[in-house]
């Protein structure tokens, strides 16, 4: 149903737009966990209904108690097939010494786009616009609608109440989701299955300001030194092991179906390396890699605040320690029972130590066969000329959930972004080459979506919702 | 020698001219571990030049190859003793929130001095001038020289070098420290022995960039969560036992003479708490208090820097990481071999892990009975109206150490800052009690030093070199 030459034609002809576009988004600091960025925030909503409206699409801004949800689209009729695009528009803080340009200063520079936000999830949001504006210039038979969230880096706090204004925010009958990354470039992949994420901030207080070392150093207790012991037990530095007792009980470990599947994706040790700039991994065996970044929970230490940070040494015992660590969760790990795990275990390590919860998102798993998985395969192959593989993904989208617990319809992914992206990282940066992939891959899914029709959709619901079929931990 | 009415009258007239130079020196940062604070520190010692000529004694700046000396004094002949009173007048840096006013705007309120270095070490270095300026003027029979520190702070790297130049740092008879705190108010204490400081930093670096830690997170190595590991297999948060081997082997334990001498001490463990305002410590035991913090090493944690320390929890797995701590030392502890013994055990428990030193003091041990130290206890009861009792302390003076190797003459304390004054913490003042007093007692002081003379002086020193009497660990 898509022309090919059409759709060429029309990458060419609106990259300067996209470009355009892209470097408006990237030049707002939509830093949804920085607090003194509400007035960007609100510039950010409301640039995204601009581009929309822009394009012709209808677009609001729907408020919530946090940061609004932007929702909008183009109808064709209620018996044609609606799809929801889902995307976030807010960012990563960009505070690392390790940038080269200035992280809100958009740059182009020989079909690579640089700044925060670009590949998470700016440019990915953009590629699904101007696809789906292709699908509605060749008056395809969908109706394709965009939701795009603030405060998806800040675990999506009021994402679910946003749903509940369905007049803006209406039902689809499918998802897709443009929020993840491949295993490597040339080697699309499609995930099925997202880790869930469990904060916490440990905190210890011993005095009311920070003592001199030497008159009272020996008697004061030092409550970095007691809450880093307390990390340390909690996680084993070297293997990663979490010792919270009753940690890993519900712990659904991969199938062998499954780890063959991963074996399959094209993921290589050294590229992973490369990617994300590690000198050395706790293991060098790949499919061990890939089963504790897709499959296996984890326990990290973000932070050690407290003391004195500047340079120099200076020599007080602190009176206060902050310590921030999460938990990537996987099925069927349920947060509110490894948060009371990690609270009675601290209780016992150290009574005075306090925990405090801070953002949970529920692992998800999601279809992995059927007509839409069949659907994204086809459009992946045509935007990329390469079949996707079909892996998990360890990041976690707490949107993912909330959709599918308030809509109960497919989810699919199709991300756009690459490993050497920068995701969450310093020099982050997005490129033509997959931007122009994604348009021409959102352009065939909604043809293929159009094709199979809105009854279609339906009967494969309902016989999915029936059976569990397509289902996998 | 000294008439007390003309002493007391002397005392009062002095006050504002005081807190005139008090207000100068507390309004210059000489943050000596802030590299950006060069231009103040160089203000610094212009000042201290200042406010002695301005008394009429002479005053030099003494380059060396980091912050200069300020030295200076009134002579009054070849044959009469010179006794060199040490301060330093850099401090501490004052970024904790906790500062209730700004700390380097002079603030007096109610006979109370507000300001980062007003106590530790500006208002006792200006007592000590203020109460040589009166032997001075009553012509006693004495040469006071000054001699003020700017890298007291950082450890005193260049002090040494600066001692060499003996043209304008002259050997004294005698040398007299005021840089030390009470035991409580209202308790004058000198203390015959310092410990010793060991700084050292451990950095761990396992990536080029931090990396998200959904997309890396289970395989990837966490630096800050393997420093902590080191840390905390170097020291047991909960009693402070340092667990590096043989890091013990040389300590000289307090005799039971010392630890009766330290029960006599006034000590109050609900006092100390309040002071520093600790919630608890390691143990109430008044005397193994005392024993922790004046005659026993520590390991203390002073930062762990790396990570995402800002708002709310950045889900990223660090890529490097930076931890501060230090050691204080005691007689017989050689700072070389625990940095050996530090290393080989960090290298140990993680090879890839690097160790760097930061700073090195020595322990001290100072006399503790003759001439010298009656004449310390007659002065402070004359100026304080309560003898003082001889206690050690657990700060840590590297000038001390190096003036006794390259002068070898005695060397004694008298200090005035008080537990509540806030050495190295937030909100630090002075008061006019202490300062008053101390002037008072640096009068008597110079009068007794004048008594005493020049060859009964001399003849101590060898009785004292040569017995090896009045030596104390």
């Amino acid at each position: 149903m898509v022309e090919e030459r059409r759709l060429q034609s029309f990458v060419k002809a609106i990259r300067p737009r996209y470009e355009d576009f892209l470097a408006q988004m990237v030049q707002v600091p939509s830093i949804s966990m920085d607090p003194s960025r509400a007035g960007d925030m609100r510039r950010m909503a409301e640039l995204a209904v601009n581009c929309l409206t822009e394009l012709g699409a209808e677009a609001t801004i729907v408020e919530t108690e946090g940061y609004p949800l932007v929702s909008g689209g183009w109808t064709a009729g209620s018996r044609y097939p609606t799809v929801t695009i889902y995307n976030h528009l807010d960012v990563q803080p960009a505070q690392e010494p390790e940038w080269k340009r200035e992280p809100f200063a958009f740059k182009k520079e020989d079909g690579i786009y640089h700044g925060r936000g670009a590949t998470d999830d700016k440019g990915p949001a953009l590629s699904a616009l101007f696809g789906a504006l292709f699908a509605v210039q060749q008056e395809m038979p969908i109706n394709v609608r965009f939701l795009w969230e603030l405060e998806e880096e800040i675990g999506s706090p009021h994402f679910a109440a946003g749903l509940k204004n369905r007049a803006a925010v209406p039902r689809p009958d499918s998802v897709v989701v443009s929020d993840t990354i491949w295993i490597a470039k040339g080697r699309p992949a499609v995930p099925y299955g997202l880790r869930g994420l469990l904060g916490a901030r440990l905190t210890l207080r011993t005095g009311s300001k920070d003592a001199h070392s030497g008159l009272t150093g020996g008697a004061a207790r030092n409550p970095l030194a007691e809450l880093i012991e307390v990390v340390q037990g909690c996680v084993d530095a070297k293997t990663g092991r979490v010792k919270i007792p009753g940690f890993y009980d519900e712990v659904v470990e991969p199938t062998k179906e499954e780890l063959r599947d991963f074996l399959r994706s094209g993921f290589r040790v050294s590229r992973f390396k490369t990617a994300y700039g590690f000198r050395s991994l706790r293991t060098d065996d790949p499919l061990e890699v890939m089963r504790r970044i897709w499959a296996m929970p984890t326990f990290e230490l973000h932070a050690v605040n407290g003391g004195y940070s500047g340079a120099g040494i200076k020599t007080i015992v602190p009176s206060y320690g902050e310590v921030k660590v999460s938990m990537r969760l996987v099925p069927n790990q349920v947060p509110e029972t490894i948060f009371a795990l990690l609270k009675n275990h601290v209780a016992q390590l150290n009574p005075d130590v306090t925990v405090t919860q801070e953002g949970v998102l529920r692992p998800f798993r999601g279809v992995f066969e059927g007509p839409y998985v069949e659907a994204i395969r086809r459009a992946i192959k045509k935007g990329f000329g390469k079949e996707p593989a079909l892996v998990r993904e360890g990041g976690s989208i707490g949107a993912v959930v909330t959709m599918q617990q308030t809509w109960r319809v497919p989810i699919l992914f199709m991300g756009l972004s690459l490993p050497e992206h920068g995701y969450h990282a310093p020099n982050e940066h997005f490129d033509w080459r997959q931007a122009s992939g994604g348009i021409r891959a959102f352009a065939h899914y909604c043809s293929e979506l159009a094709t199979m029709g809105k009854v279609e959709q339906e009967k494969e619901e309902r016989q999915r919702t029936a059976s569990g079929k397509g289902q996998r931990g």
